[in-house]
Formats: C-alpha cells, sequence, structure tokens
C-alpha cells in the first residue's frame, strides 16, 4: 500500500487552490497509463479510417474503457487516502459531499 | 437514421478479411469525436503532471467514459444495420456469437 | 451451446403478439436466478430494518447487481439466436432498431 | 439535505458490531423502493413463465438495475455523511480502505 501523507497536507486544506499530492511513483504510473490510453484511442481513429471491422473496433474500445476505469480507481484510492481523510480530520465535511457527486457518475 | 446500404456488401462477407462500410459522414463524426477524446486523454495527464485536485481529474475521466460510451454506441448501430443485418440474411449465423462476446463486454 | 431452434418460429414473426420460445431448460434456470435475486432483495430490506452496517448492505446490493447481469446476459442470447436471426433472415428488419434501443440501455 | 447526525454514533464506533444510523425517514424510502423491486423481480418472473417478448423482459431488467443503483446511491450518501465521516474524525482511517473495496465493485 501506498505510504500515506502522514503530515498534514496544505495542497487539500487551501479552497482557493487545491492540489493533489501523490508520490512521483503513483505520478509515473497513471501517466504512463495515459500515454498507452491515448496511443489506442489514435489507434483506433486508425481503424475507422482503414475501415476495420466493427466487432474489431468496438472490443478496442471496451479495452480503453477498462485502462480509462483503472486509472480512475487509482486516483480515486489515492484521493481517499489524502485529500478525503485530510480534510475531514479537519472538520471540513464539503469534501463527502464533493465526493459523492463524483462517485455517483462513475457508478454504473 | 442513416440510409442503410442496401446491395449486399463485400466487405462483410469475406471471413478471411471483413471490412466495416461506414458512409464518409460516419467516419467523419466517428473520427472528430475521437480527436477530442484524445485530446481530453492529453489534458487529464497535463492535469496529473500539474497536480490538479483529484477530483476535477476524476470528473473529466468520467466525461471522456461518457464520450467513448458515444463513440460505442454509433458504431453499434451502423455494424448492426450493415454487417450483422446482411451476415445473417446470407444465413451466416456465426455473426450472432461474435455479436453477443463483444456486447457482454460493453454490458454494464 | 444451447440447441438453437431450428424451424421457423410462428411467437416471433407475428407483430401484434410476439412470444419468447426459450426451452424448458433455459426457463427454469432463469427462474431459479430469478427466485434468488428476490430471495436476496428480500434480504436487504431485512438489513435495513435491522439497521445493518451500510458497507455490507452495499456489498449485497452489488451482488445482486451481477445477478441481474447474468439474467440479463442469458436473455439477451436466447433472443438473439432465436428472435432476432429468424425475423432479419425473413427480411424484417425493424428487430435491429429494436435491438438497439434495449441494448443501449443495458450497455455502461 | 438529510439531517446530519451531529453528536458522535457508538454505532459506527464498535468494531465487533458495526450499525447504521439513517433515520426513519430514510429507512421508511428505502424499504418503499426494495419493495416495489422486489415485486418488479416476481413480474419478471412472471414475464418468462409466460414466454412473454425477450426484448420486453430485457426492458424490464434494465428497470431495476436503475432502481437498484438509485438505492445504492441513497445508502452511500448515508453512510458517507456518517460512520465514513465519524470513524474518520475518530482517527479510524481502516474505513477508508472498506470504502475503496466497495465504491470499486459499483463502479463501472
Amino acid at each position: 500500500m501506498e505510504p500515506r501523507q502522514s503530515e498534514e497536507h496544505p495542497a487539500c486544506a487551501n479552497p482557493t487552490e487545491r492540489k493533489s499530492h501523490h508520490s512521483e511513483k503513483v505520478k509515473t504510473n497513471l501517466t504512463s497509463r495515459l500515454n498507452r490510453i491515448e496511443g489506442q484511442v489514435r489507434g483506433i481513429k486508425k481503424m475507422i479510417e482503414n475501415d476495420t471491422y466493427c466487432d474489431d473496433v468496438l472490443n478496442q474500445i471496451s479495452a480503453v474503457q477498462s485502462a480509462l476505469n483503472s486509472v480512475g480507481k487509482i486516483l480515486l484510492e489515492g484521493h481517499l487516502r489524502s485529500c478525503v481523510t485530510e480534510r475531514l480530520q479537519e472538520g471540513d465535511t464539503e469534501v463527502i459531499e464533493e465526493l459523492l457527486t463524483t462517485v455517483k457518475k462513475l457508478m454504473k
């Protein structure tokens, strides 16, 4: 499990400009996954241009959706373990309403 | 509704190299949507690099998921109205098993 | 694989009163799954009445969603292999528009 | 918005037997939704027994899925605003790992 940021983080506390505070390791992981997704999307464009059989293209879209879901889950993990925990422990319950709105969009 | 390809299409019939046969209008629509998605994915990478607050990034991911779903639905429409219909009407029921496998991946 | 209904089925052809034509085996399978789902839903009600911890209830809801998805996939299989195939092979392409509307609701 | 339980709740704090603490209003709402879902599931069983056309049954399944999703979202709301908030503010971060596991199951 990613070592949680033990010390309070000004990044989340400042309502005017909230920042995330992922470790470099998590950021590198997310960036490499997004690079791959970007390449897959370009690949799908190519398939359309080349009149690739639709079933093959649909399967590629499903693969990109899964890859995106994984990125979303990594982000949600980091967010819950850092900013949500810190803001709540500082008594800032508004983060719960914000979290609810976002999680509902990600739910089936 | 997109004018259905009335005449038989060799594109779907040839098992060794099946091709889709979207109209130019559909291909342009799909390509411009995929261009936008590609840009959004690059934007999410930028957000990660700039330590953008996770909630904002998660909302962007949800937007890309919806955009991808729309592309999938347009493709499925074209596929069902052309290749699936033509192959079935030529007695090639294998297309149903292929369709089932793909649709199950796209289902909740 | 469920033996496909080879002979033409009036069940699907009659637009005024279309019927499905599952085998008894499929119907028994679907009914027993739905019985279990019904019991699970009653169980969730009980959990709510007994103030069961929300996380446990949410996990039960996720289990019922998966069970329902499985029933949906069995039905879609039967539908595609029988009525959709038969109606298309009789030249009735309206079934494709109907199928598209339904599948889109089941997609993510 | 449902009045948040301001005072500390022993219901969530006791690890051996955690309880939810919904208001009677929320419990009544959840119970009536679950009654309706139970009825819909029984209705789907009836449709199968009566060989109802598959497309109609699939649409009913989609309706039950949406109804279940709504119940899940109401529960998640209550859970986040009460137990998750209270346990975190008491320094019990284990609730975050528990929440992550559950939310991932509910995500696309």
